[in-house]
């Protein structure tokens, strides 16, 4: 399995005008969305670029919760740009936009489908090579920053898909706890939601010695190569700093060790879940963002209907784990002590139960919205939300 | 910090002529040593070149504990094969030495010295590009296939030192549990007892914010940068490991499980000890190896007096752990109850004593040579021994 580079302190960020000369960058594209382009974390990497004169485009167009046209403009503008490096400066949306457009700026001739993955796209491999691009989350949620997926909403067919190759992976991902401070309230639960969910299923995927079929060529197996013993490594730790440290990062943007530890665990749940993969929380969230209709969400300053990907993830997950409790019922109890469940006297075929009441108490005491009603759908919705679920 | 590629799985070792395709590799080197040249980790990587059809050329002269004279033979062999691939198979001796053959190949106008440590060498940083290198480790114990370390015997000076760069990081590790079953049961304790002080080190060693200078630009700090939140993972997963697996890995050869746990945690510790660095264990270490006089160790089959590198660390953990106890008693107490120790009564201020008297426990029922006078040495050596330890 391949892992990312990562820095990590407080202030790091300021680094990054240093690390793009040592690249030889000559003209770098900053990526961000607007909220973001007047905040915090946007000032560190100006001034940082400033100082050690780095020449830069800013492309604040991002989409959150991204769509094929959003990602079309930003390739566009990179097309453009003709440029030998890329920032990417925000939570998954961002840095998810940026993957796209350096893969398709260092590849003119693709169609946008190629690299989109199969059965919507065609999957075809990478073989052009990328501009380094350096990644600066200011959630702690997608762990984008460490992964070769760049997720999006297909308009057309009302689902999210993606693009997953290692190659799109960033260079370096730059993980400056300062950045958190600013979060608000529901994004830091939202992200975190989505942090718990990767260490979840990807220490509950199929593993990786179950997986058919197996492409005899190391080259052509997928990022996403079922659990395994080094995924497990970072999905169980990431899952014990959710369990510790998410509530106080929530109720308190003072508390700058939950804050740091938050944006640490969803770099690890990250480099877990970018080598095992995801399944059911994740497929099924795609048609409950992709489908939304009037829900907006508190602490998202969008002018669009809005699912947040970590709310979208967390609602399925007790029953999903309820129900795949029975293909490894040892990890499925094992998750839920860590949840904090006394496991002393479970049985354990109780294991999926137990673990999804435990889920339902550690997400009620953290105010999550109460199912699929509260953002908006009805028993009518279910066939769309199963359909757009298939695919995955 | 910046984390090697690996692969884990049993036969692995016979995908490597795929992936040598795949790097697009016309003359490989393979690396190794005598003894192992006519064993089945050779065997399986020699099946897999000549299924693929790959071209190379065998050097299996590799010196067990290498020397400064022993890397310029291997680095003499490199220079005039004009290699595009390097392959070591073989414990970090044979690792070691493929990875100064390639980076010296690689800058032919570099004194030997150049790149050694300093105070011994120059130290200079690597600026030219090397040749892909997989490493087939054959032991669980040095984590080779995961650092950016070399390290020799400088005999003109009687010290070990080393080179150290992420440039010399090898490019895949195959970590193929296959390779263990054939270790002889000293090799298994000694290459574990490396993993254990790697794990204990690193853990242990100064924290990443408190290391002075800290230079500031990111391209000068080194591989070693001292603990930090994502070494600590790898070292307390290591260490859990060998808690629960080494002594089974010693006395059974055929107890699989243990002898894979073993060559996962290696690895594991590896990338630990590879980012954060060792500390007194391992700088002891080097005199207590390089003054070596008359020992020869059971199951090594060499023509030369050899203290085992695994078997020199370990000799002075104990008393190492009760003096270093004073920074970190908090983390000391934690390994030792990693380690079996009962610390519910522990009092703080203890925990060195109780980590040195958990560590002789657990190595006294591993059969470990009983100190420094086991192996040759007498009062009249610690002169020479303090020496040889300062410049470490």
């Amino acid at each position: 399995m391949a892992i990312s580079n990562i820095r990590y302190g407080e202030g790091v960020t300021k680094e990054i005008g240093m690390d793009l000369q040592n690249l030889g960058a000559r003209r770098v594209c900053l990526m961000t969305d607007k909220n973001l382009s007047k905040l915090p974390p946007v000032n560190a990497v100006l001034n940082s670029l400033a100082k050690y004169g780095i020449n830069f485009q800013i492309y604040d167009n991002v989409r959150v919760e991204p769509t094929d046209q959003s990602f079309l403009d930003a390739i566009q503008f990179a097309k453009k740009g003709e440029f030998d490096a890329y920032v990417a400066v925000g939570g998954g949306s961002v840095i998810d936009t940026c993957k796209a457009a350096n893969l398709y700026a260092a590849s003119p001739s693709a169609e946008f489908l190629d690299y989109v993955n199969a059965p919507i796209g065609k999957g075809k491999p990478v073989t052009v090579p990328l501009k380094p691009l350096i990644a600066v989350p200011t959630t702690s949620g997608t762990g984008s920053e460490t992964t070769g997926v760049a997720i999006f909403d297909f308009k057309e067919l009302k689902v999210k898909t993606g693009i997953a190759s290692r190659a799109i992976k960033p260079t370096l991902g730059i993980i400056d706890p300062l950045h958190t401070l600013s979060m608000p309230e529901r994004i830091v639960a939202n992200s975190g939601f989505d942090v718990l969910c990767h260490a979840l299923e990807s220490y509950t995927a199929l593993p990786y010695h179950q997986r058919r079929p197996c492409p005899s060529n190391p080259i052509e197996r997928p990022a996403y190569q079922g659990s395994n013993p080094i995924s497990d490594v970072w999905a169980l730790h990431a899952l014990r700093i959710v369990a510790k440290y998410l509530k106080r990062a929530i109720r308190n943007p003072e508390d700058r060790e939950a804050r740091a530890n938050m944006h640490l665990a969803s770099a690890f749940a990250g480099i877990g879940f970018g080598n095992a993969g995801v399944h059911l929380c994740h497929g099924m969230s795609y048609p409950i963002s992709g489908l939304v209709k009037t829900y907006k969400p508190k602490d998202y300053n969008v002018d669009h209907s809005l699912v947040p990907h970590g709310l979208s993830v967390v609602l399925t997950s007790p029953a999903v784990f309820a129900f795949t409790a029975q293909m490894h019922p040892e990890r499925h109890l094992e998750a839920a002590e860590i949840l904090g469940a006394d496991i002393r006297t479970a049985r354990i075929k109780d294991a999926g139960l137990i673990l999804a009441d435990t889920l339902r108490k550690f997400l009620f005491d953290l105010n999550v919205d109460d199912g699929l009603a509260a953002i908006g759908y009805s028993k009518a919705d279910i066939p769309a939300l199963v359909k757009g679920t298939l695919p995955q």
